[in-house]
């Protein structure tokens, strides 16, 4: 299924997308011969929210939110005196299906919360995260992704990743023995969207965990057509959220993504709507989410980004103006900066960026225990 | 208690201590909220010695040295051939309070020692640390403080942190929800203070676990007035220890330490001295303590600090000279340079610092299972 | 044993081999004392093949091949449903003996291969891996090599280093309180040695677990005098494997090490033969070996050596030319580049590459069992 993000094509909204210069190896076109003799065989990745079910990414939410009561109740029952082994023994009930395993994290950038989200999750599933920066390995550089992909595999339970280039996140996938879980690249983000299909589900419906309980609410995206709202948007289609997402001209949603997420929308209902107008976008909001403007590596675009961006600083009056549903929320994925978004909003009682950051790690723990442990099967 | 530390005048002393060039990220002067609704909320810190009473700071040496104790006779008694089963069996019984959890260590500068010994303490109590250098994080740069560690500590059982200025470390530890444990600041480094009075009592009075058992011994520094002879002044005093600091002119102790450390001693009758004669100093001590005159940092200033601090070498026959106790010992926290003890000395029988690095583990194992298993409840 | 490598002249080969410059830290001629008072307190290092008689090193590899098995029929076994669970219980039946404990992998270099199956033992083993790259700790400039030693060793139930010059690595080992671990130096390249030939073991007598198992097999080496070679040959010779190395005239092999590979021969009867020819090397060979023609930091070289290793790239008419046997496989260390051997002996069925990189985590789980769990006692 993933197989369809290679054929995306690189619309003009490619250029708001991160991009790495390629240093590609030496080598023929020769085309090493695949590791699997069945289709069986082969490991099941996720590499974008599209990579699963509507259903199946209700039931990755469910089991978020119920390691995170989990891991919480543990955490607040336990007395001072008797918190580390009353802890340990609630964790130990509810993990370990990672013991005397390494997952790599093979990080091409740097980023906080998804390390330290990922490697938590590792942790807390008893596995030994192995974090390989870019000083440690270079995908691609001195070595094939093919090969790089086949050794790793062979003496890992999983491989997380934080590419450049979504191609190279594929390449990682195909030859593997193992499941290759996307940590970021240039076109999708799944452990953010899961993250937030969460976290509007613990605000907007924390005593309603059907199927359709996030159905007719509305999230406004306002900002640059990133990665994050890529999968953010495929997510809240499969949820039987409505979005609209408010671009600036220079940066439109990538067409073949708009494809997808309408594709998604059909089976729910959801309405996708692409703008160049925030406040077209905000109204009748439930939510409002931005992104940074400047990703890293675009810092010498710095000052032109400010000013296509005019307009799209989410502030309490923007928002007021547009007529946004009484009861609003703002989310953010962070690192956040002051140009897209105001102090009163980030910093109020309206913001959900602390727990949505938090949610990050239950995020993590049920995607490596749905896709390592329980090899793939979900529901 | 720990504010205290923020009113603290940079006097003349404050070049002799590390500083690090501050990139502020561009924020406005809002000042975000507290995340703690009432004061029980939050975690209880270690930013210094003077964070913990002299009653918590005898337990915590008398842990560390319960710990190594532990620890040694369990490798000691192990036969080869069972060594793996029984290891396994007496470690599991003495730890597992951070079983499923992650602990970040957030270094702004590489240390080999503390990182050694911090890692080791989380993986005895069970728990992953999750190494953070400066190419992973940079604190206070592309993130404010109060969002990076609002965000880590909502993922993480601690952070432990290698800052430059203590600001940041007082930045980290303000918003957080979890203990932070200042691994070294350009003021404090309690781990190294602790380790220092287990390693004095291990050696003074090795069978005397009494909160006065050190009373009456001297402890001579002679060197520069860095971060280490600030914590380790404050612990001597707290232990009854008489403390005198020989410094060169250019670098006297800081006015604000001073009275801590007076503070701290007037409970126990504890004198501090502050001198800029070595051989004054040394007079009558039962330890000899020095640290490198040159900190990362500070290399171009190699040759002028050469000068400054002429006879300030730790020898044999400066010492005697002096006229120490005749059983004086000689510690170092390491890296240690040649210029500042000579081979005979650091290498001699009287020399602890490489008992005193190896307490550094079990220092680190009490700091972690007080402040983080056990919650701040030390005694 | 392993003092022999200090004698070793640097002849014309050396130049072949890695080299760092060193940089000496300022220090005076006085020799640190050594900490043990006995030989017998001194612990069991793995430096070279050499370090280990013809039946540890069967024994070591019996022991990789059956934690191979192991792991393999607990992770085919279990099914999705219960994976978790099963795995982290077969798993915790046949690991744990550093449970609690931490391993330091001091690597002057960076490797991906020697990282991972490195990192993934010491977790099979229930032990915490701690990365220490050259951004972390510069073995001994900051600091004397004996320093670092006693202060890591102190702290650690082990030390895995990767260094430049072997001399780096005797001089960790030295003062060492605990088992270290050679994963890599200008000289030998014992986890490799130990993968090899577990690799032809499970290859050419996968029903046969006797000591001369391997015995009248003929192994031919095709390319660079480097480390890899100079361990397995002695490895091959101690298992009864005739070898043949082709290298460039400009690269011969090290005249000390040809002196231990025919020594080890000796007692089994393997013969080794050095030659300028590749085809002289293959003919009648089971086994082609080659590696990299461009270790890291030889980039300069690049052109000088394409012209030197003429006429030595693997290709399948080159080794039918030769007079191979017919059954010959192809073996390579990774990272492979195409100028060594071509794709389509690369990926083709004789390819025993990727096996052989999967090996890597048996090896070094053998190697650390052990050495660091049963200190030493591998029969």
């Amino acid at each position: 299924m993933f197989r369809s993000a290679l054929k995306l094509a690189r619309a003009p909204a490619s250029s708001s997308v991160m991009a790495t210069s390629r240093r590609a190896i030496a080598t023929s076109s020769f085309v090493p011969p695949s590791p699997f003799t069945s289709a069986d065989q082969k490991p099941r990745h996720l590499l974008s929210i599209d990579d699963v079910t509507a259903e199946e990414l209700h039931a990755l939410v469910t089991n978020a939110i119920r390691h995170k009561s989990l891991i919480r109740s543990t955490r607040d029952t336990t007395t001072s005196a008797t918190a580390g082994s009353l802890s340990a023994h609630a964790l130990s009930a509810s993990s370990g299906g990672l013991r005397g395993q390494t997952v790599p994290l093979i990080f091409s950038k740097r980023s906080t919360r998804t390390r330290v989200s990922t490697e938590g999750a590792v942790t807390y599933l008893g596995g030994h995260s192995m974090f390989l920066g870019k000083d440690d390995i270079q995908i691609g550089v001195n070595e094939s992704l093919y090969d790089s992909s086949r050794v790793i595999s062979s003496m890992t339970a999983a491989i997380v990743a934080r590419v450049g280039p979504h191609e190279d996140i594929l390449g990682l996938a195909e030859p593997s023995s193992v499941p290759v879980i996307n940590a970021l690249s240039d076109l999708f983000h799944p452990f953010q969207a899961i993250t937030d299909i969460m976290t509007i589900r613990e605000h907007f419906a924390p005593n309603n965990s059907g199927i359709d309980a996030l159905k007719g609410l509305k999230v406004a995206w306002v900002g640059d057509a990133t990665n994050v709202l890529h999968d953010l948007a495929i997510a809240c289609a499969k949820s039987g959220i409505d979005i609209a997402a408010a671009t600036p001209l220079e940066y439109p949603v990538n067409l073949d993504i708009v494809e997808m997420v309408r594709r998604a929308g059909d089976e729910t209902g959801a309405i996708f709507e692409v703008t160049t107008d925030p406040l077209a976008a905000i109204k009748n909001a439930d939510v409002v989410v931005t992104d940074t403007w400047v990703s890293m590596g675009q810092e010498a675009e710095y000052r032109l980004r400010m000013q296509q961006f005019q307009g799209y600083q989410v502030t309490s009056d923007m928002v007021k103006a547009a007529g946004a549903n009484k009861d609003w929320v703002f989310m953010h994925c962070l690192p956040r900066h002051p140009e897209e978004v105001s102090d009163e909003v980030f910093y109020s009682d309206r913001s959900l960026v602390f727990p949505e950051a938090e949610n990050r790690l239950y995020a993590a723990i049920s995607v490596l225990e749905s896709f390592v442990v329980n090899k793939g099967n979900i529901l």
